[in-house]
């Protein structure tokens, strides 16, 4: 058993208490499969008065981010900090100075990966990042490993615990939004500013980096088509429940050819879908492939010791390749040009929800709208709602954007529509 | 672009043919990968004369594996032959002779991959097996890479698809066990003999490579106590939906402290858990570590180009590692010596169907049978069936192995006790 490998550790919150205690618990199951201890030797801390009372806080604490980015004998950093600006300049620096780095940082990773794969590469470092993506699932291997012979046309993912533990609450409790939103804050599963996550900002650079790497091309955040869920009601939830779908907030990658579409947005799945079944605050990735036909991958997609665990595999990794004298050496550059479908290119099947004048002829006027389109139905309720009002439900049958579009428009201008209530997009396949 | 890296593949049947497929068909993407193309120089097969409509039958078939062995520019040897003895002897003298090998040979492996593991890695040679268990889904990646930091607790699969597809039809069907196999051969589902599928012994092949690698120890196929499902009734079934389960054939790997137990068998799971909702042919395995919870891989079992993903994948690696120079450095030896649990120590719930005489005391007797080892009851129905014959169907609260065999025993002896009609373990906890 050669000496202890060395860890600086950038970052003391929910993750890295996470991965301190992973690291001293499993200490004899991760020596034996690296071939020697691992030891944190130094934690940045912003506040070196919060933590006078940890063991050996003197001597592990420090405030001054040199101590380990300056200190030859630490070998690997890891990154739990968060972030955009700082973050990315510490890990630049550690990557120069040589040291491997591994990082849970999804934003960061999202706007500035291929950018920091390339320093790392350059420095003969290695760079990971499965902590960014859905929390302690493996997803990221799963894709650039165990998936990596087959052709990925497809991925669905619930990648953000927030939205779907409000989604599900719901659901299942036919609670209002603002009434979960509010529960989930108080309970910690929201953040107190909880736009990042309820407007889709969070998934997006989840599947902005899941596209980058199942597609193998340079995706960017910005390619990712938003929608949040602020605006989702029971009524959409309990309509699409009728009709035999579950509302989900889906992060949707797709290929076709050399093109692909980026979106999250909720949307509506067939109740016996595997993604349907995804409850709380958990998270899925559904993908499709080629060769493999479907395959998910389901767990925690957040908390303390889940994220620890994608980042202390990582370092596993790490320290294995410093071992066999790879480091850097296992990163892939983008094969393929990164083209966006336009919106005659993106297809889709459509769940509208309309109110409407209960009156002669409203039925044959709103049905000319998609017939003058060739857009049938999959689905269709009517029923009463309030005096003279109507509510109306349609599931589409597949269109492309640019024509739904221009019904939605043609549905908004007319006089027997009294409003649009809702529209969302229905993907993975027929209810039964 | 360096030379094409040469293949020699042992098989020409279901997984070899994709094989073959999507070396072909992703040969670019896989190219860009590896950084060199991948060619298959030879085949083995059987007859030849089966095969001459193939394109470059002449150069690419043969029917002497020495024209593999001994083929100096094969550098990997891709193993789906099947079968034990004669499959591990070539994998043996590929491995001698410096070649690398992967393979989807679960009997092989199961029997005998501790020994296999050894001879490649004292030839610096990589021996993969994803294949092996689950078809396309990376369960194995999932164990010794992305989980490589926890500790894993317990491992619940559903890794026969033949199986999952007849108890599936059973329950949504209502069809009985001999009538779903009789169309599951019928439609390619089950084999002609389906003894080791029905019978549970796929399964427990997979679980004992499961647990070695899950519980880093050496177990072997006669550790893993096996039952399978020729005896589950369509009333087992519908009884247990009643209750709020679901009946399933579950490879179960518990660990607790340094003790382990591994059994193949149907049980009973709650019908929200994610297991449950795994249907047809599809495959799961759920997966319970100290630090990540539970997490969970799904995805098609079987099939020629979902388990050639998993080959083509493990080729991918090996190619990788050779480039690198670290073929053969990625073996981990077990690090636990394994120790089984005693049946005192195997705890579970159970359910358990009875006939028994409808009339006044029964129930009391037999409740008292159970009350006389402590055990009570989570849920209890009890109906007329025929005359003077009562159906009672029980689930216990969780109690040992032990324990519950003396209560079976006893019960089996009551006077008031027509017949015991069917035990099954639940596990999962609790049905709502």
């Amino acid at each position: 058993m050669s000496r202890d490998i060395q860890i600086g550790l950038l970052g003391s919150g929910t993750v890295g208490t996470g991965v301190l205690q992973i690291i001293r618990d499993h200490q004899k199951d991760l020596a034996h499969q690296v071939g020697s201890g691992i030891q944190v030797k130094k934690v940045l801390v912003r506040d070196m008065n919060k933590y006078q009372d940890i063991e050996n806080a003197g001597e592990l604490l420090t405030d001054k981010v040199e101590d380990i980015l300056q200190d030859d004998d630490i070998k690997v950093v890891i990154e739990v900090m968060g972030g955009i600006d700082e973050a990315k300049d510490y890990i630049i620096r550690a990557l120069k100075n040589k040291k491997n780095v591994v990082t849970a940082n999804k934003d960061l990773i999202a706007l500035h990966g291929a950018e920091l794969v390339k320093i790392a590469s350059e420095n003969s470092c290695d760079l990971f990042y499965e902590a960014s993506v859905a929390g302690g699932i493996p997803i990221i291997r799963g894709l650039t490993e165990g998936l990596s012979s087959d052709r990925i046309s497809q991925m669905m993912g619930i990648v953000n615990g927030t939205t779907n533990y409000i989604l599900t609450k719901m659901s299942q409790d036919g609670r209002a939004y603002d009434d979960v939103l509010a529960e989930a804050q108080a309970l910690g599963f929201a953040e107190s500013d909880p736009t990042s996550d309820v407007e889709g900002l969070d998934a997006a650079r989840k599947m902005a980096i899941l596209a980058s790497l199942g597609f193998s091309m340079d995706v960017e955040l910005e390619d990712v088509d938003v929608r949040g869920i602020t605006t989702v009601t029971i009524d959409d939830i309990k309509y699409a429940e009728q009709m035999g779908y579950a509302l989900k907030l889906i992060g949707l990658a797709k290929r076709d050819g050399d093109r692909i579409e980026l979106t999250v947005q909720p949307m509506l799945l067939p109740a016996k879908h595997p993604l349907s079944s995804v409850h709380d605050e958990y998270n899925a990735v559904y993908v499709y492939g080629d060769a493999i036909g479907e395959t998910m991958f389901y767990g925690p997609g957040a908390g303390s010791l889940p994220t620890a665990t994608a980042v202390v595999s990582d370092l596993v990794t790490v320290v294995k390749n410093m071992k066999l004298g790879v480091s850097g050496r296992s990163i892939v550059p983008p094969l393929y040009h990164k083209q966006m479908k336009t919106h005659d290119e993106v297809q889709s099947k459509y769940f509208i929800r309309l109110h409407v004048k209960d009156q002669t002829g409203t039925f044959a006027a709103l049905t000319s709208v998609f017939a003058k389109e060739n857009v049938s139905f999959e689905k269709l309720m009517q029923w009463p709602i309030e005096h003279q009002i109507a509510e109306v439900a349609v599931i589409t049958h597949t269109t492309t954007k640019s024509v739904y579009e221009r019904i939605f428009a043609e549905l908004e201008k007319m006089d027997v529509v009294v409003a649009v209530k809702s529209s969302y997009r229905v993907e993975g396949g027929n209810a039964e």
